[in-house]
């Protein structure tokens, strides 16, 4: 059944940047192989058109569920994607959201237009479809950017945590090294830790101390923000 | 002549919140009022259609410059809204831009579409068509967060304005008083402002000094930011 229009209209999807660390503190986005052309076989973000009857934030969450069986996330708009050509079927635009999870309580189950669903390091991603480098790189940087002001890590690190793989966040996040007698002076001195009676297990080196993190501390400082910088 | 697709679309437009200070450091904001229905003659944020050969930012920018004679300003994106029921005609989704200007150096002319375009303190608005004053609302807390952690004001203030003037542009951004002493004092400390020899004149009080900003420091505060509450 075909819909008509007095004016031409472009097409609406939304794609969705999900962000996980693995055990390693590797930082790693969710990606699906496209089974139907354009760009069939090829990684792409988890993404699909907008129906008539739901909100972007209901198409992000109901695609990013049905592509790669991830759901219950809260998603973030990132930005608004329109360039001409940026789609070669047609005039297409693109709402993308981005969100940071633990991935390991996220187990994958690929269905709908993804043959498969899986994390790939953003250090060593494939090629992807459509302009969706682009929308990763964005969604990098909004990250980079509230790393700087705001604590990130609760949704992304595992409840018990060392100070070496907070550190090694940062560095992952920010995309360079940091001092790590610095990094910790400033970390300790934001009170945002709690230190714990507990050590890490399984290790071949020292076994270092496990903090968590202070949950209202978290809040508060979430909301009245810090300049991580200077 | 219609067009035709498998799938409904949504129709696609963009508008613009665009902040302009007046010289008495009121903020507000570029309104137009509606020639068409819905919401004939009913003030509105410029925006409209986005044409299948044009960018989104493109887009914002014709319909700025053809309803309010405003051009040649930085643009940026806002957010998308897309909930059902926000457009009487049809589900419609638009992609708001916002800027901030300094009033004084835009002129307004009023076509296409507008039957008058007008600047409204945002302290005393009209009612608006569609969701746009949960368009401009989003916009204003944009600008708040901005000013927590980027110098803000070049792009507004006059050239030479005092530090009564800049406290008064902080106030109205943030919407509550701040404390003179404190204020001066954090202001002061970021080494933004370069006191000039000269002071205001044509003012029935004693007049004070006037200042600009130091646009090399302004710039690299821009980049590195702070945390202007703590």
């Amino acid at each position: 059944m075909p819909y008509t229009y007095d004016y031409p209209r472009p097409g609406l999807t939304v794609d969705c940047v999900v962000f996980g660390l693995d055990e390693q503190i590797d930082l790693k986005v969710l990606l699906i192989q496209r089974q139907i052309p354009p760009f069939q076989h090829q990684w792409a973000l988890p993404g699909g058109f907008v129906q008539m009857d739901e909100s972007l934030e209901d198409a992000a969450r109901r695609e990013l569920r049905e592509e790669t069986g991830v759901q219950g996330i809260f998603l973030e708009q990132l930005y608004t994607f329109g360039d001409l050509g940026r789609d070669p079927r047609d005039r297409i635009i693109s709402v993308a959201y981005y969100a940071l999870i633990n991935l390991i309580e996220y187990p994958l189950q690929a269905s709908t237009d993804a043959e498969d669903a899986a994390w790939y390091s953003i250090e060593n991603l494939p090629s992807l479809a459509f302009d969706h480098a682009q929308i990763l790189k964005q969604a990098i940087r909004r990250l980079q950017g509230k790393v700087r002001y705001e604590p990130i890590g609760f949704e992304l690190l595992p409840q018990k945590f060392t100070l070496t793989q907070i550190q090694q966040l940062y560095e992952t996040v920010l995309g360079h090294p940091l001092d790590k007698r610095n990094f910790r002076k400033k970390l300790l001195k934001m009170d945002l830790l709690i230190p714990l009676d507990e050590q890490q297990t399984g290790v071949a080196h020292r076994a270092a101390r496990l903090y968590q993190f202070d949950q209202s501390k978290y809040e508060l400082l979430k909301q009245q923000g810090f300049n991580f910088e200077v």
